[in-house]
């Protein structure tokens, strides 16, 4: 849309687009904002304009209309040339904020999610229509299987690089393991793991978790996956008093051992700014030993209660026996991830990508959607 | 302390500690963190027990005192053996809700720091009670400067282990360089750096930056750091107001370059559930173009203005020409750091550490306090 003229205020301008509508731009937003070569390093898309020393009062020395009303230029106090704002621009930026972030969630539960929706195959998953097929379904269900992948940990770490990198973490980055008793963490026994998200103890949980099955001669080890939006949502319904107050109580996760004592707090349902989930936290294997002033404590404890069952109820899981070459990408932000007990040999190689990472890649290939946030 | 009696009501049980004091303890809290090896694992430190399950009215079958009311014995419907609560143990639980955290910060600006303050030899550094020392150093100032440090990144790579591991970031982990036009990023140019904190992009910013000088033959370059910490109670003091509103805006930082898109979103402060501020976030630089709503597009503006300006003024800083050998390790979670423009060669190496693995060290080190946070 391109401007059909503009009207100047003492501290800000207001803008007619062609078609009758106008939007106001306060002039220190605009000075703020400007992309000229002095303001702007176009080549890091950084604002090199040292804002804090704008005149609180700057306003334009002279404005015009460019190319149709295409550009409007405007001539600052503080610099020799016109600055260009392109009109598609300031539309971008005419209303209070626009963000990119995900699209909405298509929440599941076992009547819903077929393997038909999650499933890819390995090769296409490399391909870059496959990788944004790939990163829709883990945006959309949380979770995707990819299908003949090599049996091995490169394969691993093929999907990872080709989203982003792999994150290192006190265990370290690539990974690769047999059920073994010896080692210290419970992901590590053959005995049933119950629904949890990994790293509760970590400021940063990771994002994206990607599990490949190596080798499996075993009994049960059912993989399970359930999504806690889904869960949360249910929660909602059934009592939105309990939902909004463990959306505001702080849990402590805690890892121990190795000279390591990493502790981390947030809510089990955290929301954004403005009001949307944006992660489930839950380990109760993880869970520090708190106490919380009543009534919060008993509030937490009748959460879990509620929140645990469900996870644990297979009415809310997708549940799959991974044979070697499957491997379950998922959002560790969202999805709970559990398996059954086991007996006998199962090998398995793993990764973490950093949410920041994932959200990277979704921006990169277009799979994210403009949205106004209220501040 | 020990426990001299005990009085059982219907959901929950009043300890008498020797000295007449009493707590009170929820059964349900008491089952939760039963710490016998059925319902947690010792080696892992992880609760076995299936919190959800329990339930929400259970009680004790029977209570006893052993050892001089060194523990107080309850025995659980659903166990077969009696669970052993040592009195320490429920002591430190007494009180809602006991975490352990960072001591007090020692704020700082240009009339009170002394290099003396900071300073540390790199091979006493290494040894352990240089790492306490070196660590609280961190936690008292925000920034420590280790003198005589082999010049070579591989220096810098001592240092991260003796704390933690290497983060890793978009742009790798150790690095090192010399000033270069052609490089994206503005930190690889000569031109000055106002103050800032890295990474606003991240969702969980480096917890500490190391910054070793390799070698410089050059003039200007001074290296600079602002205690954000000690600007924002500046903030706090003179507009109460605009502090707690810049508290609750959230800024986006943006990385955008070599199929990454970066973005994050926070407050320039931050403060934990108790009111205390935990993170300063601040970077000119890479702060995307936002619109948000009025009055806070103002307010931050305004808030921009006020704390840039402070950041940039010598008296809240400390200025300082890093020659070879010398190491700066700060916490960007707290101090803003810049440096000059210059001219000639300088060449440096650096690394990041999580803010994770920070505090972990830190509590490793018995650097932490125990304090009360309400929740």
């Amino acid at each position: 849309m391109t401007i059909s003229a503009y009207q100047q205020d003492s501290d800000s301008m207001q803008i007619e687009w062609h078609g009758g509508e106008t939007s106001v731009f306060s002039y220190f937003w605009l000075r703020d904002n400007a992309r000229d070569p002095i303001s702007f390093d176009r080549q890091s898309h950084q604002r090199e304009l040292f804002t804090a020393m704008v005149p609180a009062d700057i306003a334009p020395c002279e404005v015009k209309l460019r190319d149709d009303g295409r550009f409007i230029c405007i001539k600052w106090p503080d610099l020799e040339n016109f600055v260009d704002y392109a009109s598609d621009f300031l539309l971008y930026y005419s209303s209070p904020t626009v963000v990119t972030d995900l699209t909405e969630p298509k929440l599941w539960d076992k009547s819903s999610i077929t393997n038909n929706l999650i499933s890819i195959e390995y090769e296409h998953a490399l391909t870059q229509s496959g990788t944004s097929e790939f990163l829709k379904k883990i945006a959309d269900y949380g979770f995707v299987l990819v299908k003949h992948c090599p049996c091995e940990k490169a394969a691993v770490a093929r999907i990872a690089k080709n989203i982003g990198y792999i994150r290192k973490t006190i265990f370290g980055g690539l990974w690769e393991f047999e059920a073994n008793e010896t080692m210290a963490d419970s992901a590590y026994t053959p005995k049933e793991l119950r629904p949890h998200t990994d790293s509760t103890y970590s400021l940063d949980a990771p994002g994206l978790q990607i599990l490949l099955c190596v080798d499996y001669n075993a009994v049960g080890g059912e993989s399970v996956m359930v999504d806690g939006f889904r869960v949360a949502k249910q929660l909602l319904q059934d009592d939105p008093e309990l939902y909004s107050l463990v959306s505001k109580i702080e849990v402590t996760g805690i890892y121990k051992g190795d000279g390591s004592n990493l502790q981390a707090s947030r809510p089990i349902l955290r929301h954004d700014i403005a009001g949307r989930i944006v992660q489930v936290t839950f380990n109760n294997y993880d869970r520090a030993t708190t106490r919380l002033a009543e009534p919060q404590m008993t509030h937490l404890y009748s959460a879990i209660r509620y929140l645990d069952r469900l996870f644990n109820n297979p009415n809310y899981q997708w549940r799959h026996q991974l044979k070697p070459g499957e491997m379950l990408v998922f959002d560790n932000w969202r999805i709970l991830h559990g398996r059954g007990g086991f007996e006998g040999k199962r090998k398995m190689a793993g990764a973490y990508i950093n949410r920041e990472d994932f959200l990277s890649a979704l921006r990169e290939h277009d799979l994210t959607e403009t949205t106004v946030k209220t501040a």
